[in-house]
């Protein structure tokens, strides 16, 4: 779940990733696309209450599930 | 495309959407969820280059065309 640097080192930001389900302790999802820095998409949601930055695996299917329900305006 | 001053007043960020499909242009994608303080999801782009933030309509197609590219690792 630890982040790199941001923004003083332009690589990847995540190294690990959160494998529980965290969807209802979601404050916010950022979505990185992939860019010259760093060949695959990233996703970095902040948790309510901490604020804590937590990376999430884009290929898994409760990520995708919790990105879904946002955008149908519910939430995750 | 105006945001709300950030973290002091709690109600939505967003009081316009951008109408016109920057997804080239876009950097990162943050989806805020539906929560007390705000009852719709919001979603707020940051741009290449500038780092502008910018609100998208989360209820447009190119939007969400953006965010399944971002997911397929495909760049916007």
């Amino acid at each position: 779940m630890s982040l790199r640097g941001l923004g003083v080192d332009p690589r990847c930001r995540c190294i690990e990733t959160e494998s529980r389900r965290i969807g209802k302790h979601i404050e916010s999802v950022e979505l990185f696309p992939p860019n010259p820095h760093c060949k695959d998409t990233e996703i970095i949601a902040t948790l309510k209450g901490t604020g804590k930055e937590i990376c999430l695996d884009p290929t898994a299917p409760w990520v995708k599930k919790v990105i879904e329900k946002i955008i149908a305006n519910k939430a995750p």
